[in-house]
This record gives structure tokens, C-alpha cells and sequence, in this order.
């Protein structure tokens, strides 16, 4: 696989989608440790950039090919630490943590990602976690008394308003539950990024009733 | 991304799951060209897995790098014409396309893909596909007559007898419709090959209502 793991950043954060989502194009960063879960991932970036959206899937390993957690290897777009650093918050609207482990667990045990959790939510940007992922914004302090969900037992359900809705928005947070949940998680981002008649639209175009 | 395009066929043909689903592990070739849909893709890669199946994700193109059409580079499991070959329908239980274009095009239009499909079929093996795919059935004669569906428009609805369904069984073939479908064709593979509990525990594992 070529060496695609550097963006020029502020030029091309994000590969771009079919279209863009009014006046300018949102970009999403998904940071991604190695055993991520691939279909809450993939599915993300995929129905994001239909959306219209630039996503960057990001390498935290240091690395720009990524293992899942189901032995699927997927090139990153770009490496932490490189282009994309600790003033991501700065260029990106959104921030996404995808599930599978021990992906989650490394997340939540990397400042860097904790640290990006809370400088892109003290931006007023979106902060977003699937599956076992939510468990990184309940370290980074961003669930306590917020509506919530995870996996059933990936975070303290004591500790926030926790709900078993397929995805849940809570001001600039959303979270989601699973694989089987991936796309009402992607669309949400989509909506709340690009509004609800094109995370419609996009629905429609992949025959999915929300 | 290392070079992991050739598998020992016979020992290692499919990389395998969490479990095996009865005494034997049932063998699954997913045959891709570039312009592949990902999520479609990678869901049913990461679902028969969680069943217990090895799945081998065959590249068409030579190189061992797959494009998907939504940006997402991903490395197949083995190139056709090295250790997976004419011979594939004695070895795997079960031939997928994925859609996506120009993937599900470019399939139609390879006669290594319709001679497996014919192949895999007159051995009684299971032949799926889903969204644009499906076409590359139609073109190998195999949907004449026979309960079918795709992405609306895909095929010609006229010469099978078109459903509506998320995903259609009929004999030995399965097709779908989409990426909103693409949870559901799985586990229909999962269950022809795995049985109903098992592919009603992935549903159940992954928080999907079947």
C-alpha cells in the first residue's frame, strides 16, 4: 500500500464526497487504533462522504495501515503526530472514535485522544463514539449527567443518562451502540453536520429506513 | 501494506472467525474488483467471520490493494490467478460479489467471474450478491426464473421474479439490495452456512433486529 499517510493539511483534511454540504465542506476526523471494529468505522467514513463531508481516518499507531479487529487491513488517510496533531480541533468540525477492541481500550488510555475529546467539545465541535468507544468521552469526563448509550457494559451506566435509544444526541455528543446501530450512528453525524434533508437523502439512496 | 496477497490454498484458505461452525469451517471467496462498495464489502467479510467462516477476500485487478469506491483502501486477502484460481469452486463453499461501481460492472464484464458463479452453482454452492452485483448473476444466466432482487434498476426486473425483500433466497442463490440491506444478506449467508442460531447470535451480538 502507497504512503498516503500525510495530508496537507488545511488544503485536503479529508477526502471529499459526492458533494459538498453547503458553502464549505465539513471535515471529520476519526482516530483509530489498531482492532478497531471495520463495519462502524467503514461505515462512518463512507456515509459521511456521501454526505458530503471530508473525512481523515487517522492512525494513532504511528502507522498508516490499520488492523481490525476482524483481520481487515484499511489505509489510513493520515498518521497523528504528523499533519494531523494536537491542534486538530482547530481544523476539523467533528471528531469520531470507532468501536472494536483492543481499539476502545487504547483510545480511552491515550491523552492524545482524551485530550482531543475535550479541546473539540470546549470548541462547541462534535464529539462522537460507537460500541465500546463511548468509554473514551466518559474518561475524558464528557458523559457525567449527559443521555448517552455504548455496547451494553462498555461505560458506567450510573454515571450518565443512559439510554438504549440506536443513537443518541446530547448538545454536541453522540454516541451509538454497535455494529448493528453503525449506520443510525453515521446518519445522526450527517444530519447534525450537513442537516436532515441530506442524512435523508442519504438513507434513501442506501435503502435504509431511519 | 505487506504483501499478503497469496494464501496457502487447502490450509489457510479464508482467514477464520472467533469460533467454527460445526465440524468443518465453511469456506467463503469474496471476488472484488476496484470500485467496490466498502461497507457492503466489509460486512460481510466481518460478519461470516463472527459466524466462524474464513473468508478470503480475492482482489481481480492483480494487486493485492483494493480501491473502494468511497476512497477506503483495504488489502485483499489473495489475487486471483496465484493460489486462488479456476479451480475455487472445489475449494470454497461460497462465492460473493459485492456491489459498487465500477466494481459490480467490471465483474459482469469478467468471464472469470460469471465461469465461477456458473461454476459454484452447478457444484450446489451458494452464489450471493448484492446492490449492483446481482447483475453479474443476471449475465451468468443464473437469476432466469428464479426469486431475486439488487438495487433498484440493476438488473432487469422483467426476467426473474423481482422482490422487494432486504435480501432473497432461492435455491442456493442470495441477493440484496444495498448498503441498508448489506447486515442482513450476511447473515442470510451465515445462515445457509452456519445455521439459524448461529447467524441469530451474530444478529443478537451485534445489536441487530433481524
Amino acid at each position: 500500500m502507497p504512503e498516503t499517510g500525510i495530508i496537507n493539511k488545511g488544503l485536503t483534511a479529508g477526502k471529499t464526497g459526492n458533494e459538498r454540504c453547503g458553502a464549505e465542506m465539513k471535515k471529520v476526523l476519526m482516530m483509530v487504533h489498531d482492532g478497531f471494529e471495520e463495519v462502524e468505522a467503514l461505515t462512518t467514513v463512507d456515509i459521511l462522504r456521501r454526505a458530503g463531508c471530508g473525512v481523515t481516518v487517522c492512525s494513532m499507531t504511528g502507522r498508516n495501515v490499520l488492523h481490525g479487529s476482524h483481520g481487515i487491513d484499511v489505509a489510513a488517510d493520515a498518521v497523528f503526530g504528523h499533519t494531523v496533531d494536537e491542534d486538530c480541533a482547530d481544523i476539523f468540525d467533528a471528531l469520531v472514535f470507532p468501536g472494536g477492541l483492543p481499539n476502545a481500550h487504547t483510545l480511552r488510555d491515550d491523552s492524545r485522544a482524551t485530550d482531543a475529546a475535550n479541546k473539540f467539545h470546549e470548541k462547541g465541535k462534535l464529539v462522537c463514539a460507537i460500541c465500546a468507544a463511548p468509554c473514551v468521552l466518559e474518561k475524558a469526563g464528557l458523559l457525567e449527567g449527559r443521555r448517552a448509550t455504548s455496547y451494553p457494559g462498555a461505560i458506567d451506566a450510573t454515571r450518565c443518562l443512559y439510554s438504549e435509544e440506536k443513537a443518541v444526541k446530547d448538545g454536541k455528543v453522540i454516541t451509538s451502540r454497535g455494529v448493528g446501530t453503525a449506520l443510525d450512528f453515521a446518519l445522526a453525524i450527517a444530519e447534525e453536520l450537513c442537516g436532515k434533508q441530506t442524512a435523508d437523502r442519504v438513507a434513501a439512496s442506501i435503502l435504509h429506513k431511519r
